[in-house]
């Protein structure tokens, strides 16, 4: 088992301060003390060590009308740039953030699903990023990672796609193959970690730390968060509740199982849905799962009663699954993500929040909470930047106590 | 968040060479070592602060051919006496154990379910523990302290049974009313806690930190360690597997809830699928369930094809159940408990393994294993005397990494 020494506490505290930095925003030291519980001491030395190390600057200088200045920290946005990158079957979506993780520019680059060679891939990977980069007028040597979320199961220790089901990759060494093309250091991992990250830095990571965040799109999953520690399991694959039973035996799950939560609660699980209340619905006949989505949240909008009768039956099925979660693992927040949730989350959560209480046993129901997800932009793309980050702060020598895979290698540090 | 100290790496050090000397029986220093981690040194200097404190005592001395003679090392079983207590709807089992949790005498009594009253259970419980205390031939002025499990929810640091469906309990100050009674420091704690502790201590917690311990009996549910952590959940409700879906408005579950995996896995689940199968079967005629579930497992062995049927149907549902686990939470071990367990293991788990594949998603599928517990005797007692070990060991300021909950008064120290 991994030992902790006096040093890793030490670089659990510098962390700490940064983390509070990005939480709180520019803030003074007695501020980072409090948020942090670490003594006014510590955070006094640990900012001048990060000061001249020219991690953090001064933000501002402010006088009261009694007592002596005070000085606001903030970390220097300028050290560096960090790349997150969503990959998607149908989408590669890029973003370039600074090292406070604000968003400067954005590339999107579409792909065809039926197409799985990885040089495709990898290409449309590419230039997502060199999009990006245009946009945000970044200087390609100021870049310290890419954090890039590859869709099914991945090994981040390994920075493999172990198995891609909808691409059927099996073992491809995907960070190799972008570090390769990029001469950047990759990291990758997967989607379902990748919205728990940011939620946990950015969302209700800020008031709680044990957490679900479900996604909602054409595939569903949850990213869990327990006492601030990530939940991987043994191959980094926990976090399938998609795929939990909703219904022994019942609709085919493209997993191969039969009654997954996906099968009912996925883009396709909707179209079947509607399928069965009214097979000839106009929204049956879009050629894209967002075109559908769309249709069904405008037709909600006039209050078009197969629409409506879709939406009481997928809330039926979000809160009894919804409910199995909260069973099992007794956590106390739940937040809703993914395009569906965007969609149609004004349908889907007041109807949830009525009748989760009729599938959570009592003792787990007080204090429970059911929102969607506040974290702004793509929330995939931001959980790999801040995945980058935590490993490069790691290589600074600021163990991440959480969430982060030991580092692999090195990251090249910014110009 | 609670801080670490280097104070606690220490006290950390020191549970960790006790837990191993639980483990491994008596050992060599340089056996605890390897065990650990720890640097011989570290474990050289701890020990000889043990010895001095009594808490260990030297075993053996042995002599090989070559080199200076070596010692084995030995926790002290006559420092004192604990308490284990498994408190079910229908009977109370306590067993007397020395320190390092080796049974020493057994006590048991019968609960009428059908009464609710506090004294009646309370007074069940102090003559189950006076029994077991006879048994033993301890000496009460010896007892460090009784671990006690209370079916239902219970808040293990307010010592409180919040809610016990069966009596229709709420916020029981049940530790108070036994530390009345017996004038000895009780810790109160769920079956699932105890039972996944147990495991951790004495099962396959010896090659793994992550695991589900799922017990089959009346109820279902299971204790789940994380990376050697007990998933307690916000209000320690954690666990409560027996109330996720197998099938979506399915049977009715005495939780009020329909369909849950309780419903079919349960005793009464299965009385209710050999109903379904054969509504005359002689075995639905026994009037406890305990001869329900004997006279299941003698007619297997008969080859009675209603009961062959009921096999198949129950290793269906819980290889499909057990799945959702897996998928949900990527652990590698799944171990089955409870008299269902015991009774019917021989059926259940080759059906199961045979099936859990066609249920697992393939990235959580290599290296999953399943199978009955190994723990000897009643492993709730076992857990609950583990709990009251770890605690008083937390007094003697031995910070337990992992499952206990911080101690809330001092334990009696031994005589
Ligand atoms: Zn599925
Ligand atoms: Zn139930």
């Amino acid at each position: 088992m991994p030992r902790q020494t006096s040093r890793d506490l030490r670089n659990e505290s510098r962390f700490e301060v940064l983390h509070a930095l990005f939480t709180l925003g520019p803030s003074t030291r007695q501020e980072i003390a409090k948020h942090t519980g670490l003594s006014t001491a510590t955070v006094a030395t640990l900012v001048t060590q990060f000061l001249a190390e020219g991690v953090l600057r001064i933000a501002t200088v402010e006088q009261n009308t009694v007592g002596r200045p005070y000085e606001r920290l903030t970390i220097d946005p300028d050290r560096g740039r960090i790349l997150g990158i969503d990959v998607a079957e149908t989408y590669v979506d890029a973003t370039v953030y600074d090292v406070t993780l604000g968003p400067l520019g954005h590339g999107e680059v579409a792909l065809d699903e039926h197409e799985n060679d990885t040089e495709y891939v990898v290409n449309g990977i590419v230039r997502a990023i060199e999009a990006a980069v245009e946009a945000s007028g970044t200087e390609r040597e100021r870049i310290i990672g890419a954090g890039v979320s590859m869709p099914g199961q991945v090994r981040p220790d390994a920075g493999v796609s172990v198995f891609a089901p909808n691409w059927d990759w099996h073992d491809v060494r995907i960070e190799e193959l972008l570090e390769q093309r990029l001469g950047i250091s990759v990291y990758v991992d997967n989607p379902l970690k990748a919205v728990a990250l940011s939620e946990m830095w950015f969302g209700v990571g800020r008031v709680t730390k044990s957490m679900a965040v479900v996604n909602l799109g054409t595939g569903v999953g949850a990213g869990i968060a327990i006492d601030g520690t990530l939940l991987r399991g043994s191959a980094n694959n926990a976090g399938e509740w998609g795929h939990t039973l909703l219904q022994l035996d019942g609709r085919q799950c493209r997993c191969g199982r039969r009654g997954c939560v996906e099968a009912y609660l996925g883009v396709h699980g909707l179209e079947m849905s509607l399928a069965e209340i009214a097979p000839k619905h106009p929204a049956l006949r879009q050629p894209l799962q967002r075109g559908f989505v769309d249709a069904v949240a405008e037709g909600l909008v006039a209050d078009d009663p197969a629409l409506v009768e879709l939406a009481r039956r997928t809330s039926h099925y979000l809160a009894a699954a919804l409910g199995d979660l909260v069973n099992l693992l007794n956590i106390p927040h739940i937040t809703l993500t993914g395009w569906t949730t965007a969609a149609l989350a004004d349908w889907l959560i007041p109807a949830v929040r009525e009748e989760l209480p009729d599938h959570v046993l009592p003792g787990s129901l007080p204090g429970l909470a059911v929102e969607a997800s506040r974290v702004p932009g793509n929330p995939v793309a931001l959980g790999m930047a801040a995945f980058t980050l935590e490993r490069f702060l790691g290589d600074l020598g600021l163990a991440s106590p959480a969430s982060t895979p030991p580092p692999r290698r090195r990251l090249r540090a910014p110009a």
